[in-house]
């Protein structure tokens, strides 16, 4: 369901480097598979495609249908991995301009991921006069930008509905067993979906942090987990010409070491853009530690061909590229012919723009890889909901096998403790003075 | 008007180092400052806010305010220069929820950018029902994506209202005596505003380019012209103490060539998202070449400690960090008070939300200092036209100044044209087969 081509890697590297490398990657699957993993193990999200309750889902669906008959906007609170995965989700499968499309579903406002007061005020403000369902998405119920949001968006409710009613249109994703935001839920009386302990952050959107938004735009949750049950069966195998998830992993850890520090994911849709914010926070937080990491960067191309195209074919040559594209184009937009043809376009008429799109990717690919840019080419299928499980659960284990290639473990982020401390001792948080 | 603060630099330059590149500096400033420049000679930005045309001004003012008048949508159809300064200003002065504000100016579709058929048949769907202006941006008419784009949207126009009245609603952003796009327009009647020939993209967004859809979402242009007209006459001193654009551009030059090869630029307000976006094109084109340059990236805070954070506290040093701030909030949200302060968050209650923002940038700033990151941080009072105007010319003029120190001319992008190229030709252009 991947295609993973090496096209665009020819004379960057030799048989000789990707062998030395098969060692580390054996290696790297037997820590990752071993049933007594070193350390804390985190690694819920492996089986989870295939150990999922039936009743939950359910469960999610039937809420889900709720909210999308009772409001018309749904807005999600949560930060890092409570938060861009459903993001990403939502563009992926719709559009980033999800809002303004002509729709029966609800808008989505993503909001508790920063503490601009402009950002949250004219959230605030849009919600006023619409009907508002509130999704709150934290594992503990501590995180700062989280929880102050909370607070601003129940009052909210509360004014608007009354306690009761607002109760009924709070929805808390959290701990299954403990933390704060469990204990208000509790208490008050809200919904709740669980967080199963063994998946960190961003890992964990297959849970229900990706799969209650999801199902409330309308969006196919089981054949989201069939695509990531697919993935994972296909990326157990050792042989890797049958496992692109490993070659993957393998060959940016080989490029890494001749030089190339910083990975751009690019593609040529716009609504890959939060996808591969996602991405960014997957790498970049389980490789960047202890001084190590490839440094993760994306862009959408041709956009950016128009920005970032001149520094990546000839300024400072410490990076190379991930370029994913999609193979079906279902909407066949078709470029008119124009008689005065004053534009002098009509070498382009009839064609389809996804044709003009598909040779603008050829092009660039052939004028970075000459200009010396290796090239990790990757192409899905679609973007309906079985591709986007199953890409996402390429890139999670990609990324556990790479960063154990790297030597780091992919599960922890020691470093994202330092603001926060310092953050609420500046505060005079209790017990932080 | 921007404060430059060394504060996160101390340790690691020396004023030795600082002194070896002062002449470096002088030499650029004499260089870009020189009657005999050598070279192309696109420098028409420097004295353009002291040059600008009252008249032209003036028929902008009457252009936009008839567009506000009879659309609900302004399409910009435009790539690389011809986008980004006017999607950053728009931003910047409102909000990146700008259309979804209730609010009595048009919303704003930026198309041309990009050959995604999912892109651009979404925006077409969405025009179809809602009164529109066309505003083309090409300095030639040659630029692929822009002008397909222009063809399907020109046909839905003269669709909807007609050729002549079609006609009404088509402005175009080109060179003042030649080019295709300059062709159609005359022949077509379609309105007009100029680009400067020597003025180049990414350089542009003080000319038409940018002032036009500003003036249509009902900014003042005059103040953000003024802006630049008193950042550059603040700019023309060699005093560094008095030039903080010069500063900053001899600052990351000394940090580039202590092995750090990314300039990781962030702030605190998601507002800013497409604002680094204008920046990443202005100096990555301006400075990626002859295998040189500063690889930008971007973050917006608070979001993004909880993704990149890990990766910037302990990940592969090679990155310093420039942090904008903006001094005064007008939004005075209050954390209110909660009685159950179930949620323990009372320590914060009748703060606002941007002094806790505060907190959370100096204690970013003070963990990623303390792990070794040099921050250069610059802050402007508000995110008014008059400091966008300023801004925008503070980092034009700094990296004209910076090309210049690195060894690269600041206004040529020679790279861009090889996927061009290669483009032609796969989709047999006539001339290009």
């Amino acid at each position: 369901m991947i295609n993973l081509s090496t096209k665009y890697l020819q004379g960057f590297l030799t048989d000789n480097e990707v062998k030395e490398y098969e060692n580390k990657l054996i290696q790297a699957h037997k820590v990752l598979h071993d049933k007594n993993y070193p350390g804390t193990d985190l690694r819920g999200w492996m089986d989870l495609p295939v150990n999922y309750s039936e009743e939950e889902l359910h469960y999610i669906e039937v809420e889900a249908e709720k909210v999308r008959n009772n409001s018309e906007i749904l807005v999600i609170i949560g930060i890092g991995g409570s938060y861009l995965g459903a993001r990403a989700a939502i563009e992926f499968l719709k559009s980033c301009n999800y809002n303004y499309l002509d729709k029966k579903t609800p808008s989505v406002f993503f909001i508790g991921n920063n503490m601009s007061s402009a950002a949250v005020s004219e959230v605030l403000e849009i919600c006023k006069y619409k009907d508002v369902t509130l999704n709150v998405v934290s594992k503990s119920g501590t995180t700062l930008e989280c929880m102050v949001t909370f607070r601003l968006f129940k009052k909210l409710l509360e004014e608007k509905y009354g306690k009761d009613k607002a109760k009924e249109r709070i929805y808390c994703i959290t701990d299954p067993s403990k933390g704060l935001l469990r204990e208000i839920a509790l208490k008050e009386g809200y919904k709740i979906f669980n967080i199963p302990p063994s998946i960190g952050g961003r890992y964990s959107v297959l849970t229900s942090v990706g799969l209650f938004p999801l199902s409330v735009i309308g969006g196919d949750i089981h054949a989201l987990l069939q695509g990531a049950a697919d993935a994972r069966s296909r990326f157990l195998n050792l042989d890797l010409a049958e496992n692109e998830c490993y070659k993957y992993a393998l060959l940016r850890n080989v490029i890494y070491n001749k030089g190339k520090f910083i990975e751009i994911i690019g593609g040529y849709e716009p609504r890959l853009d939060c996808f591969f914010e996602w991405w960014k926070q997957l790498f970049g937080e389980s490789e960047g530690k202890d001084g190590k990491g490839i440094f993760p960067a994306s862009v959408i191309f041709s956009t950016d061909l128009h920005s970032m195209g001149q520094f990546i074919q000839e300024g400072n040559p410490i990076f190379f590229e991930t370029i994913l594209t999609i193979k079906k184009d279902p909407y066949n937009l078709i470029i008119p012919y124009d008689e005065s043809n004053e534009d002098k376009l009509n070498y382009l008429s009839d064609k389809t723009l996804e044709f003009v799109n598909r040779q603008a990717f050829r092009a660039a690919a052939f004028a970075h890889f000459n200009s010396g840019t290796p090239i990790i080419h990757l192409e899905i299928d679609s973007t309906d909901e079985y591709n986007l499980g199953y890409l996402m659960y390429f890139f999670e284990k990609s990324c556990a096998i790479s960063s154990h290639i790297l030597g780091v473990d992919p599960f922890n982020q020691p470093g994202v403790e330092a603001y926060k401390n310092k953050m609420f001792s500046l505060l005079n948080r209790p017990g932080y003075q």
